[in-house]
């Protein structure tokens, strides 16, 4: 892992952003120097890895979907008003919007310019994973957008929207490794959708930690999404399943000005109320079980797939 | 010419944009709909069939390079503000800014995935110079914006900020037709030269036409860039010559709210009495005589380049 984890450090440093216009560069440089997990370019390093590829080459899909992931991220945060990200000012907030509207589009352009310099034969299937993924997290974030304005969203509507949102491009980074090790078409499918499992149950347990994380343990504060009403998993699964009385009270605490906390308390003994949480963790095990599933068709040695196998653990365990 | 525009009508209007989210596919549909004047795919058609190839394999990357421009126009416009394009409400006013924000990226995608369906030779130096091209449009637009926020900009800068903001993507779009064409390096290099020099003369008469249109032949309202203080070629020419008399009374026909129709008159007789018109008209001239040079050098039958040099010269004279 470490090592993996230089390689991905290493690469992303030595790219020159040194370039002008320094408004242009600068912000991509940034965003670029946080790090955060760097979760995408590892699932393609170790899928290549694991279908008995070489890393060295890999590295240049895994830096380019990390690109591509980088600049959703320069986008989102204008769209969502983010004024933090990993602990520090978002692009748009610390320059401003137009800046970091073009900044983002610059570091999309050099995404595929990154994927341009590979040298091997999967080229142009990584070319048109690239492209592919692109389009479905733009269809992904404007459904996010659009469930915003809607009255009612559906499980199955909201499932589909995290599959475009973050599903896509973790199994395109699975697959691009699996693509660089020249893994035949069958174990590439299998290893896209090994990814679009293990996003989904990834996503639907960000939902659930906002709720019932243990805030010692995890960092993180809880009651994000209560507070501004997010139609999350747990939110759209309560409407699912709550009765008229509950559901009144419920619109009264989302239109009402309470107080964060306070709502944060009422809301959550509804969760519990409804096992909202139990229903969560089903589906979060049901995902992760057929993505382990998925894992075991692969025709090759299981110490070959443990690495993968640790990863995807340790993501649903948090503490990676 | 008109058997170009029908091509170039016909591979647009066939592409099925019908997708959903409808939020993210109908702005798309919205502004490639509207047509404009389609220079670029013209431009690629055009040096294609002078080189010799087939303009059926040259819509492609001519398609390509008109989504890579609607693209820059959707973001442009949030960034400008601006209210209208073609006569028409702009996506970010129609719609709102994320959905500029996110269809702009979309089309932006499919730019890329466009080219990739290229077949033939030429497509990795297609989609290289799609992509080069891409990055220095927002290098081009970034420095337009860096100079609203400036003191002082030289002419050169000016003329480096219009080579990167309108010149490269004509000069990529005859590129791109040579390519096709399977034309040598040297007749590429040459023809994107020629599309650079066009590009600016083009550019810089846009800037003199501001101030000195014929309002009636032209159906273009002159002072726009007047009334917004714009930094022009006009300007930046006027402020490098000007006396320090009359550049205070510059400096207070640019930061007192006059009308817009006596701004217009005392700074339109400021360009007058230094002859700026008569400067612009010779830098046009110069670049326009150069791209000509450019075209007599390369090494194929006058008749065969009689369709660029007309389609240059209407170019010039507005009446295209």
């Amino acid at each position: 892992m470490n090592e993996l984890n230089a390689l991905i450090a290493q690469t992303i440093q030595s790219i020159d952003w040194r370039k002008k216009p320094e408004n242009l560069y600068q912000p991509i440089e940034y965003i670029l120097s946080q790090g955060g997990k760097r979760i995408r370019p590892h699932l393609c390093l170790m899928a290549c890895r694991m279908f008995g590829g070489d890393v060295q080459k890999a590295i240049v899909p895994a830096v380019a979907f990390e690109m591509l992931h980088n600049f959703t991220l320069i986008h989102d945060d204008i769209m969502d008003k983010a004024d933090l990200r990993r602990g520090k000012e978002t692009v748009y907030k610390k320059w401003n919007t137009d800046i970091a509207i073009l900044s983002g589009d610059t570091l999309f352009a050099k995404a595929f310019e990154y994927m341009l310099s590979y040298q091997g034969e999967g080229k142009y299937d990584l070319l048109n994973l690239l492209t592919k993924t692109s389009v479905e997290i733009c269809e992904g974030q404007q459904y996010d957008l659009d469930f915003e304005q809607m009255e009612n969203v559906s499980v199955q509507q909201y499932l589909e929207m995290i599959r475009l949102k973050t599903s896509v491009m973790l199994a395109a980074c699975l697959q691009a490794g699996a693509i660089v090790a020249n893994a035949n078409k069958t174990h590439q499918e299998i290893i896209y959708q090994f990814g679009i499992k293990i996003g989904l149950a990834f996503q639907i347990q960000d939902d659930f930690l906002d709720v019932y994380a243990d805030v010692e343990k995890f960092g993180k504060q809880v009651g994000g999404d209560i507070a501004e009403n997010k139609k999350t998993y747990m939110l759209l699964q309560l409407i699912n399943v709550i009765d008229n009385q509950d559901k009144q009270n419920l619109d009264y605490y989302m239109t009402q000005n309470l107080e964060k906390q306070d709502k944060y308390q009422k809301v959550k003994a509804l969760y519990d109320k409804y096992k909202i949480g139990d229903m969560a963790k089903q589906i979060i095990n049901t995902y992760f079980e057929e993505a382990m599933d998925l894992l075991k068709q692969i025709n090759i040695a299981d110490e070959n797939k443990k690495e993968l196998f640790d990863f995807a653990n340790k993501l649903m365990n948090r503490d990676y």
